[in-house]
């Protein structure tokens, strides 16, 4: 079996977020991450991969290819040894999953700061995360990449922050937004149950939003910057939260 | 007064490493970063600005051009309002400067990581970062975009870090690496002054390099992730060192 035209043109036509909604495929590159995903539940539909890629799959479809037909696949500026070809999963927000912290993502724009925030999410043995509808989606290959696989074990689901604010409310759940002009992070008294809101990264969250949230917090400064990166803020409030 | 050819050749060939190094010179993008570069001592050597930017330079050469102009100088995707040319300043490693805590990065690659560190030392009130002498240069316009500004407030400098550590060394500082294998970052009793030595995003810490840090430290997991992206562990880190 070799590369068709028709294989080239469904997975550069994948690099796009207007053929991966269409098809409802992502791919997925490099060794690293594709061994994180023969692990997960994801259905891979095919796997393209150079001579140098040691095999860990058993009954998937695969395609050998050389170096030069994956770097014509790929995403990255340097291919990777294999690529897979992988479904996506639903990704609606249908109810709020109770745990002792969840984080919410209002209208994030960078996919690589969604992959690196849901790599944290992972390392810090998060869940689930819900996100606004107007954020970067999980299956954008820069996401899919900064995640390092993580992806494959946290839980993504979009939705109206409105409904996922009323659902965690619900759940017992204070809704604790990050801001700049909240609690200091190391005075306030963590919830028993909390669901972290994260602001975009150029307008962080509006009033409306804020309205919604039971409390804000803050991490203190010490400097000049006028602010942190979002998934810089995530990670130091989640390693707080986390630390017992 | 226009924009020239001349004018044209040399910003584009600063988009490259090899003119940065070789003219001393870098480039500042957008409105936030020049603002904030205004209001350091950095030589700004001339500004290329559209009309829609308000002028906040006095006595510096500017020169007006037009949005599909300045998109042709321009290292983003799109342009936005002014572009600084300006004269680097020399980042060789002279001296350890004496504080409550710095940073030494060892070969990190990442311009975009770069940026952040840079940014969340900044928010944190850190003045110096230590690099080794292979790792990205600050100047990479990635670099640049990434800090927001903070690389203007932030003193970064490069040297053999067998140096650096020993200058530290003599300067009462404790040398703390961060690793996966070390004391747990909650349990650890912070020095009075700290050298907090990040490694590269691929390797991380060598053993030899290991060997000449006083300390190891952790950022405790709670989930499946492999690793923390540096810069997150930086944030996690910085903020644990500074809350008190």
């Amino acid at each position: 079996m070799s590369l068709s035209k028709s294989d080239i043109k469904l997975i550069k036509s994948l690099h796009q977020k207007k053929f991966r909604n269409e098809y409802r495929q992502f791919i997925v590159e490099g060794e690293k991450c594709v061994n994180e995903l023969l692990h997960s539940d994801y259905e891979i539909i095919h796997l393209y991969h150079t001579h140098e890629w040691e095999n860990k799959s058993n009954n998937i479809q695969k395609t050998p290819v050389s170096i030069n037909e994956l770097q014509r696949l790929s995403t990255l500026n340097t291919a990777n040894k294999v690529l897979a070809l992988v479904k996506q999963k639903d990704t609606t927000f249908i109810k709020y999953v109770d745990e002792k912290i969840s984080l919410c993502l209002y209208d994030i724009k960078d996919p690589g700061n969604l992959g690196t925030i849901i790599r944290v999410a992972d390392w810090f043995g998060i869940k689930n995360i819900y996100l606004s509808e107007n954020s970067v989606e999980v299956y954008n290959p820069k996401c899919v990449q900064a995640s390092m696989g993580s992806l494959f074990r946290v839980n993504c689901r979009y939705g109206a922050v409105e409904n996922i604010f009323s659902d965690a409310k619900k759940n017992q759940s204070k809704v604790v937004a990050a801001t700049l002009e909240g609690i200091n992070l190391y005075q306030y008294r963590k919830p028993e149950k909390t669901l972290l809101v994260m602001g975009s990264e150029s307008h962080g969250l509006s009033p409306d939003i804020l309205n919604l949230c039971d409390e804000q917090i803050t991490i203190p400064s010490y400097g000049q910057a006028e602010s942190l990166n979002v998934a810089i803020a995530t990670g130091i409030i989640c390693a707080e939260w986390m630390k017992g």
